[in-house]
C-alpha cells in the first residue's frame, strides 16, 4: 500500500493546522491534500455530501475519497448541535450559517428554553480504497452566545464553551486549539496514526 | 428501451396516489414501484440522499435509481421552506420533524418576524441509465401554524396554505389534492410523460 496520506481538503490553513498537530510528538507524518471536498460554494462538488448522522456523512465522504484517490485518505466534518432540537442543526449548520447568519443561528433558539450545544467534529480515516473507514471524534460543550470576536470563521463568533467565557473567535489560538472539539479528534486521529505500524 | 417506469418509494399510500394522478385523462401509464427510497428511520439506505438544493438531491437520487433499476424512472422529494429562513430547513425538515415535532417547527421562527413558509415538491424523471434526469416542481405558498388537524402525516398539520384558513391535516382529500405542491408537481410529470412518443 502507498504510503502517501491524501487530507481531503480545500482549505490550506485546515492542511497546515492538521500536518502542525498530527506531526506533534517526534513522529512526522506525511500528508498531501486534495480538494475533493464538497463546499457549499462550489455547486458540483466532486463527492456530495449524504444526509444523514454526523458519523454517516463522514464515512461516506471518506469512503468515496479513498477510492477516488486510490489512496488512504484522512476527512474532516463538523456539526453544531443544538440540545433544544436533539442534536440539529448538527451537519446542516453550513447552511444555516450561510443563509441566516450569526443572528439567525441565535433566533432560532428564542422559541426555546435552552441555548446549550455542543461542537462536534468528526475525522474519518480509510487505509486506501474498500478499506472500511474509523470515526475519531472530539465534542466540546457550550451554549451559542450572540456574536461576539471575529467574525470571519464559519459559526466560532456564536459558539462559548462550557467554562470559558470566550466564543471560539475570541479566544486565543493557543486556548482554543486545546478545548476545540477539532483537536480532540484530531488528537485521537493522531494516536492512532502513530500505533500503526511504519512500513519500512 | 423498456416501457417499464420504476417509482422508487416504499410508501404504498404514494404509490396509489402517483398511479391515479398520472392515469388521469384517459392515457393509463403503467407503473412499478422499487423500494430504494431513503427512509429517515432506515439507517442504510440503498441510495442515501445527498445534502444540497432540493434540485440536486432530487436529480443525484433519480441518476443513481435509474442505474440501480435499469429502468425509466420517477423519484420524489419534499421540502417545506421557510421565508425568514431562505428556503431552510428544505430538504432536512424530515430531521427536524423526527427531532422537535409540530410544536417545534413552530418554536424555530419564534425569534423571526414572518411565519411565511412554501411547500415544494420535486418529482425527478430519468429515461434510463445514464439520461440526465428532468426535474418537475410545484409549490404551495402558506405559511407555518400550532398543529391543527391530523397529526399522523408529517407535517401536514403545521401547514396552511394561503388563502384556505385550513391546514393541510384539515382539508378534505380533494380540496388538498387540487392545491397541494405534490397535486402540482404531479400535473407537470402527467403532462410530460403523456407527450412523450408511444412505443408500439
Amino acid at each position: 500500500m502507498s504510503k502517501r496520506l491524501v487530507f481531503v481538503t480545500g482549505n490550506a490553513n485546515k492542511l497546515k493546522e492538521v500536518k502542525e498537530i498530527l506531526s506533534d510528538g517526534g513522529h512526522p507524518i506525511e500528508i498531501d491534500s486534495h480538494s475533493l471536498d464538497s463546499k457549499y460554494h462550489g455547486r458540483h462538488p466532486q463527492i456530495p455530501e449524504i444526509q444523514g448522522t454526523t458519523q454517516e456523512v463522514a464515512k461516506d465522504k471518506c469512503r468515496r475519497a479513498a477510492e477516488l484517490t486510490g489512496s488512504a485518505c484522512i476527512t474532516e466534518d463538523t456539526a453544531l448541535c443544538y440540545a433544544a432540537l436533539n442534536g440539529l442543526p448538527g451537519p446542516y449548520v453550513k447552511y444555516f450559517m450561510q443563509e441566516v447568519g450569526h443572528e439567525g443561528l441565535n433566533n432560532l433558539l428564542v422559541g426555546f428554553p435552552t441555548k446549550a450545544a455542543w461542537a462536534l467534529c468528526t475525522f474519518a480515516y480509510s487505509s486506501g480504497p474498500g478499506s472500511e473507514p474509523i470515526i475519531f471524534e472530539g465534542r466540546t460543550d457550550g451554549s451559542i452566545v450572540p456574536a461576539r470576536g471575529s467574525k470571519v470563521f464559519g459559526w466560532d463568533a456564536v459558539f462559548e464553551p462550557n467554562g470559558t467565557g470566550l466564543t471560539y473567535a475570541e479566544m486565543p489560538k493557543e486556548q482554543k486549539n486545546k478545548l476545540s472539539h477539532r483537536y480532540k479528534a484530531l488528537e485521537k486521529l493522531r494516536a492512532h496514526l502513530q500505533s500503526l505500524p511504519s512500513e519500512t
